[in-house]
C-alpha cells in the first residue's frame, strides 16, 4: 500500500515551507546541557507542543520533576506525549524524537551561525539540530500536515514521544515511558525512531541493534602522596608501572580482547548474517576517511563493520591521577585510576561480562607482585540491543524505503547506544525500529551540522510512506 | 685543627640571635616562580648582601638579565658574588646557596603563616626558606659573624656565590659560573653546598652523586581528531593501545629497567662501595615512612638504597591527550603522549642512553604491526655527577662532623639532581662536596617545612669546623 501520490506531491511543492519551519525551530537554541539555556528548551517544548496541535495531533506536557545540574536544582523540560487516531482495526505506531540539541557557538568553528538555518547551494542545511533531530521530529509534522489539511485519515493510530534531555542523558524519559506503558502508550505494537545516521552519504539505511557498554576504572594506589622520582624512583612499587601493565593486558593491536571468555561469548556469523554486512554500501576508504587517518583495522570491509556492529570493542581511554599537563614533570603519581570501556553485543550483559574483567584483572595483578592497592570501579554500564530485523515492522520500511529511494536499504548495527531504544523495547515488548533521514558525514554532534535538503524531503516522504506499509503488514 | 672553642661557645650564646636572623630572612617571601613575588626576591638579594657586608664579605650584585616567565618579560633577581681573603697560602672554599625559595600559603594547609618563623617547643623551626636554603646560607653568615667580631682571620679564603632562581631552574647562572671562571672563581680549591638533607633524621650526611635525567615524550598518532569508541571501537588502530603497550615494556614490577642495555651499563657494585650502603643509618621503615606506603621494592636494605643512589630507575609519569578527568568519557582519543623518564648514574649520559631508548622503542614498535605513527621525542636531559669521596674535601667534612656530631657520617648520593653541582664541578674543574644542615623530613618543598634548632646551631658548628678542617687537609 504505497502512500498517496497527492501526499508525495505535496511534499516536494512544500519543501521551502517545511525548511522555513525548520528554520523556526533550528533558531531555538534549546540546549540541554547547559542550564543557561534551560529556558530555550522549555520554549521549544511550547513550540513543537503547538506545531503538533496545528496539524491535529492531541498532546499533553508532562512534568518530568528537576533535577541537579552544576550543582543547581533544575526544572526538567517538559516533554510531549500526543496520540492522533483511535482506530481499534488499525497499526499503533509509538514514534519518538527529541528537540533538545548539542552545544554550539560560532567560536567553536562552525563557519555559519548554529542557530541560524543557513541553506547552502549544495543541497546543505547547516545548523545545530537540523539533522539531530530536529529535521527528523519536523518530518514527522511535514507528515501529519497533509492529512490534517486533506482530511485524510492516517493508516495508522499514532502515538508521540518527544524529549528535551536526550543530550543529557534523557533524564526522567525511563520513569515516563515505565509510567505511561499501560496509560499513554497502552495498545503500542511497534516504534519507529528517528535519531541516527545512514553509514555513508549515499545509501538508505534501517538499524537493528547497538551496542551496551561496560565502564571500568582500575584504581591502583600505594604512596601516602605523590613522589619525586628523583628521590622514590627505583625504591618503590609505583602505581603507574602496574597500572599500565595491567591496561596493557586488555586488548591487543587487532582489537581482540584479552579478557578471557569475553569475546568467545559471541557466536560467529553465519552466512546469512555474514551476507548482510557484504551486502552494505561501505569500503575501508569510507571508514578512513571518517576516521581521519588510514587506520583500518584491517582491508576486509566485513571486518571492519563486523568489527563496529557486531563484535565487542575494548577501548582505553585515559588516567586519571597521573600526570596529563604539558611539560616534563618528574612525578610518581601516588593514585592512578585506569579508564577503559567493552562495548557489548548480545548475548554480551553488563551482569555477564563484569565478573570475567574482575577475576582477570584480580588474577593478573596478583601475578605482578606488588604491594600496592587494587580496586576496580564500574562506573556506568548499559545493556546491548537488537532487533528482529524479520519483523513487519523492518519489512515495511524497507519496502517504503526502496519506494522513495529506488534503493535497498543497507541494513545496520550501530556501535555506540541509544539507551531510549532498549526502554522502548523491554518496557513496551514490542519491536524497535531505527530509520534514520540523515547521513553518515551530517556531523551531529560537531561544528556545521547539517541535514542534506534532499534528506529532509525524501526523508518526510519514506516517514510517512512507512506508515502507509505497516498499515499494509497489518493486512498480512 | 678543630676549630677554636670560643667559635663553638659564640654559636651557642648567639643563638637566639642567629635564629631571629633566620626570622628576619623567612619574612621576605623571596617566591622565585611568582611573577608577583619578584620584588620581593630582589628584597631578599639586597638584605643577604648586607648582612654579607656587615660581616666583612666583599660583594657584588649581579645582574643576570631577563627571563620570560608567564608571558612577560621580567629582571632576574641579582646574584651575588662574594669573597673575603686573598691568602695565597691557603686553600679557596667556593660556597654556593640559594635565597630564594619555593611558593607557599596558609591555604595549601600549613600550620602556621609560612612566611612567619614559628619556634615549635620541640624545636622544630618552622618557615618556607627555613631548611631550603636560607637555614645553610645563614649558617655561614653565623661563622662569619665570629671571626669579623673577634676579628680572628678565617682558615681559608672564601669565595660565594648566592643566587635567586634556584628554585626555578637557576636561571643565568650557569652563564655566570662560566664567565667568572678565570675572574671571580679564580683559584678556587674546593666547592661546599649546603642544600640537601640528611638521609634520615638522625645521622649527619656528606652527599657525593646525584643522578641525571633523560626525559621522553612518546607519541602516538593515527585518528584525524578525537573519535568516539562506539562508532569505532574495533574498526582502527586506536593509539591508546599502542602506547600502552609500548609504556609496558619499559620497566618490570621489581624496577628492572627493560630498555636493553641501560642496566648493563652501571657496573655492580664492589665489597668497598657494597659497605658504604650496608653502614647507612637508614631502615626499610624510613624508607616506607617517607614514601607513605609500605611499597618498598626489597626488604633488603642495601638493594632499595642502592635503587635510589646507585642505580638508574625509569617511572612512567602520565600520558599527556588522554581522557584525563572525571566521569566516563568514551573517547578514543587521536594523539597521546607518554611521559616517562631515566634516571641516569655514571657511566651512563643522556648521549649514551637516548639512542637505545629510541633503538628499542621503534623496534617494539614496528613488533607493533600498528597503523598509527610513532616519535619520540627527548624533552629534558641531564648528566649525573659523582664526586670522588675520598678526596681531602670530603675528608674534612667527614671529621668536621665527627667533633661536632660524635657521629661518623653517612656517605650518601641523591636520586634526584642539583643542575648547579655539575656546572661547578666541570666548570671549575674541581671536587665539589654536598654537606647538608637539614634532616630528611624537613619537608623543603612542602606544607610546614622547618629546621630544626639543633641542625641550625650545631649545623653552623659544622660549617665553620669544616673550613678549618679543609685548612689542616691543605697542610696534609
Ligand atoms: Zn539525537
Ligand atoms: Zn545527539
Ligand atoms: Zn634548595
Ligand atoms: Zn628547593
Amino acid at each position: 500500500m504505497p502512500a498517496p501520490a497527492e501526499f508525495l506531491k505535496y511534499v516536494d511543492a512544500q519543501s521551502d515551507a517545511f525548511i522555513s519551519r525548520l528554520s523556526d525551530a533550528v533558531s531555538i537554541a534549546s540546549i540541554s546541557g547547559d542550564p543557561a539555556y534551560r529556558p530555550k528548551v522549555v520554549e521549544m517544548s511550547n513550540w513543537l507542543n503547538a506545531q503538533l496541535q496545528a496539524v491535529g495531533v492531541t498532546t499533553k506536557q508532562v512534568d518530568l520533576g528537576t533535577h541537579v545540574m552544576d550543582g543547581k536544582t533544575l526544572n526538567l523540560p517538559p516533554a510531549i506525549l500526543g496520540r492522533i487516531g483511535e482506530d481499534k482495526s488499525k497499526k499503533t505506531v509509538l514514534i519518538y524524537g527529541h528537540f533538545d540539541v548539542q552545544p554550539a557557538s560560532k567560536s567553536d568553528g562552525w563557519d555559519t551561525e548554529p542557530f541560524v538555518l543557513t541553506k547552502h547551494e549544495d543541497g546543505r542545511l547547516i545548523g545545530r539540530g537540523s539533522s539531530d533531530d530536529k529535521g527528523p521530529v519536523l518530518g514527522w509534522v511535514n507528515v501529519l500536515q497533509w492529512h490534517h489539511e486533506t482530511q485524510t485519515p492516517l493508516p495508522v493510530n499514532l502515538v508521540f514521544c518527544f524529549e528535551g534531555m536526550e543530550e543529557n542523558g534523557s533524564e526522567g524519559l525511563d520513569a515516563l515511558v515505565v509510567k505511561e506503558r499501560d496509560g499513554w502508550f497502552k495498545g503500542v505494537d511497534c516504534v519507529c525512531i528517528s535519531d541516527n545516521y545512514w553509514l555513508n552519504t549515499r545509501t538508505p539505511a534501517l538499524t537493528y541493534g547497538l551496542r551496551g557498554l561496560v565502564y571500568f576504572k582500575l584504581n591502583i594506589s600505594g604512596p601516602g602522596r605523590d613522589l619525586h622520582s628523583g628521590v622514590f624512583g627505583r625504591t618503590v612499587h609505583e602505581p603507574m608501572t602496574d597500572l599500565i601493565s595491567l591496561m596493557s593486558r586488555l586488548v591487543d593491536q587487532g582489537g581482540n580482547i584479552l579478557v578471557p571468555g569475553v569475546d568467545d561469548m559471541v557466536s560467529a556469523a553465519d552466512t546469512e548474517e555474514r551476507a548482510l554486512y557484504e551486502k552494505l554500501d561501505y569500503s575501508i576508504a569510507d571508514v578512513e576517511a571518517a576516521a581521519g587517518g588510514k587506520i583500518a583495522l584491517s582491508q576486509e570491509k566485513t571486518t571492519v563493520l563486523m568489527g563496529r556492529m557486531r563484535l565487542p570493542s575494548l577501548s582505553l581511554h585515559g588516567i586519571e591521577g597521573a600526570f596529563a599537563g604539558p611539560g616534563a614533570k618528574t612525578v610518581i603519581p601516588a593514585k592512578v585510576g585506569g579508564k577503559f570501556s567493552i562495548r557489548l553485543v548480545p548475548p554480551q550483559t553488563p551482569d555477564s561480562v563484569e565478573p570475567l574483567v574482575r577475576t582477570y584483572i584480580e588474577s593478573e595483578f596478583a601475578k605482578l607482585g606488588s604491594k600496592n592497592t587494587m580496586e576496580l570501579e564500574l562506573l556506568h554500564s548499559g545493556r546491548p540491543w537488537v532487533a528482529d530485523w524479520k519483523h513487519w515492522n523492518y519489512e515495511a520500511a524497507k519496502i517504503a524505503t526502496e519506494a522513495i529511494y529506488k534503493q535497498k536499504p543497507d541494513l545496520t548495527r550501530e556501535g555506540g547506544s541509544i539507551p531510549v531504544t532498549l526502554t522502548f523495547a523491554e518496557t513496551l515488548n514490542c519491536n524497535v525500529l531505527l530509520l534514520p533521514m540523515g547521513r553518515g558525514d551530517d556531523g551531529a554532534h560537531s561544528t556545521n551540522e547539517k541535514l542534506d535538503r534532499s534528506n529532509f524531503i525524501e526523508g518526510t516522504k519514506l516517514l510517512g510512506t512507512y506508515l502507509y506499509e505497516v498499515a499494509a503488514q497489518a493486512g498480512n
